[in-house]
């Protein structure tokens, strides 16, 4: 059951020749969410082999062109293809005016369902559950509004071992309880304890999602263990005084977030145009958190099941 | 002197792994001049070393979002590079409503002045004009408004010839008129001709661009002749049919125009994403007009001085 990360874009604002504005994609259990949409994240959702009729969540963390210029094209070839779906986005409240007027002119022929769901920039808010998943939003600190996210499986009930209901005899009525954590008492009056007849579940994997946004230690909490996070590092620490007047981070100010969370693997990206040689952001964070990766265009990280 | 195409795109709406949106760059005498600018098209300017701030002239040939997705990224990379600068964009005139939200959100950061110029869809009009480049738009026929577009070098006047001037002692006031065609009258009464005086200046080239469209008759002689003519299509023979219902034009429809029009040089692009062989568009073309080429992204196409 896959949880695993596809970075489609990890560019910052101004474009290079080799790589993409931010995008990516993250698939959890079958569920396909993409995060951010800069200009030609349809272009690479391409080059991967991402069914496009597989995206229908969308989380855009803001509203600089680099993070959301890619809806609309992306809008657009959904609605070519002829899909008549409902397409969810989370973003920034005023993201649907921005596009509004294209959304206008293709009106007649607009064939999938767009349903926005603004972000709140005050608080950690819950924006997507289901059965397996759920998804959170917080704010993080930028010079305009702006969101992470941090997507978590929710944990499964453990399973009742097959050759414990036979030995035991457990009716089927009995079942729901011990997978709650029930003990199970037999006819004779014996005790079974609920780890004997369990296996445990995998433990839920977690991913977080923090860009853009200057080093800002109320994240620590939020994101504290997750399996993988995304942490922007525009600049390398010569520009650190750059990096805080223009509300980004440096690859150390990840770094330091993620030792302070304790999460598992760190992703830098959002890497900013001015520097050719990525292998320096790495070599930076390293120094603070080792188990650090710049983020690869076209690269899956994959978490394993637990 | 400078007079060459430089292909950034060549696909038609729906996305492909290796082919951009329609975008291309004609550089006449070092003037810059954007046709279309699809997803992506700042990347593929990254990619081809062209300088952005050369960029002063946009030429948007209609609104499906193939052509003009890529506006407002370029606009805003503009933007943020500091320029301080007029940029025109040849347009429809609804162009500036679709994007005006957005600019309006980076207003406070607009260094670069925009400078809409509204198409006319009835007939054909000039539009630009400097000493030495003429542009022209003409409508073309697609399912919505669309316009093609001609641009000309002017003619220069012809030289004069160095020892002309010093055998028959020509003085400098007459040298406009010789240049404009007079003959000459030495002293003594004789009549020098003006083709024994002069050298005639190169002929000037010229090119055109026609997507979207149906095959439509009514272009030949608005591209009569030209260096370089290059004309959508869509789709190959097998789908005839179908472009004529989405008023697109197929390879050989583009071919029948560039025969009719006795132009130099095809160039047919826009191809159809369903389509993996595009050398199959060059094949059946050539089968009408010999001098065909499918457009390569990335590729300049040059036409020297005659």
């Amino acid at each position: 059951m896959p949880f695993e990360l596809t970075i489609l874009g990890s560019s910052s604002a101004l474009p290079t020749s080799d790589r993409y504005p931010t995008a990516q994609v993250l698939n959890i259990l079958g569920r396909f969410f993409l995060i951010d949409c800069g200009e030609g994240t349809q272009i690479q959702l391409r080059r991967q082999k991402i069914g496009f009729s597989r995206i229908k969540h969308i989380f855009i963390s803001h509203l600089h062109g680099d993070h959301y210029f890619g809806l609309i094209g992306l809008i657009s070839t959904l609605n070519l293809l002829g899909l008549k779906t409902d397409i969810h986005i989370y973003s920034p409240s005023e993201l649907k005016n921005l596009i509004q007027p294209q959304l206008d002119f293709i009106k007649g022929e607009m064939k999938i369902n767009l349903i926005f769901h603004p972000l709140n920039f005050k608080k950690q808010q819950k924006i997507y559950e289901d059965k397996r998943v759920e998804v959170f939003s917080f704010p993080v600190k930028h010079s305009i509004s702006t969101c992470g996210f941090l997507f978590k499986e929710i944990k499964k009930q453990p399973n009742i071992k097959k050759e414990s209901i036979q030995t035991y005899n457990i009716p089927i009525a009995k079942i729901k309880e011990i997978k709650a954590g029930d003990d199970f008492v037999t006819e004779e009056g014996k005790i079974i304890l609920n780890k004997d007849l369990t296996t445990p579940a995998p433990q839920p994997r977690s991913y977080a999602f923090c860009t853009d946004t200057a080093y800002h230690e109320s994240i620590v909490n939020i994101v504290k263990g997750v399996d993988l996070l995304y942490h922007e590092a525009t600049f390398l620490e010569e520009l650190s005084d750059f990096a805080k007047k223009t509300k980004h981070s440096t690859a150390i100010d990840a770094a330091n977030i993620a030792k302070l969370a304790k999460v598992k693997k760190l992703i830098i990206g959002h890497f900013s145009a001015r520097f050719n040689d990525i292998s320096l952001f790495e070599k930076e964070a390293r120094t603070v958190f080792e188990n650090t990766v710049a983020a690869e265009e076209g690269r899956t990280y994959r978490i394993n099941k637990k």
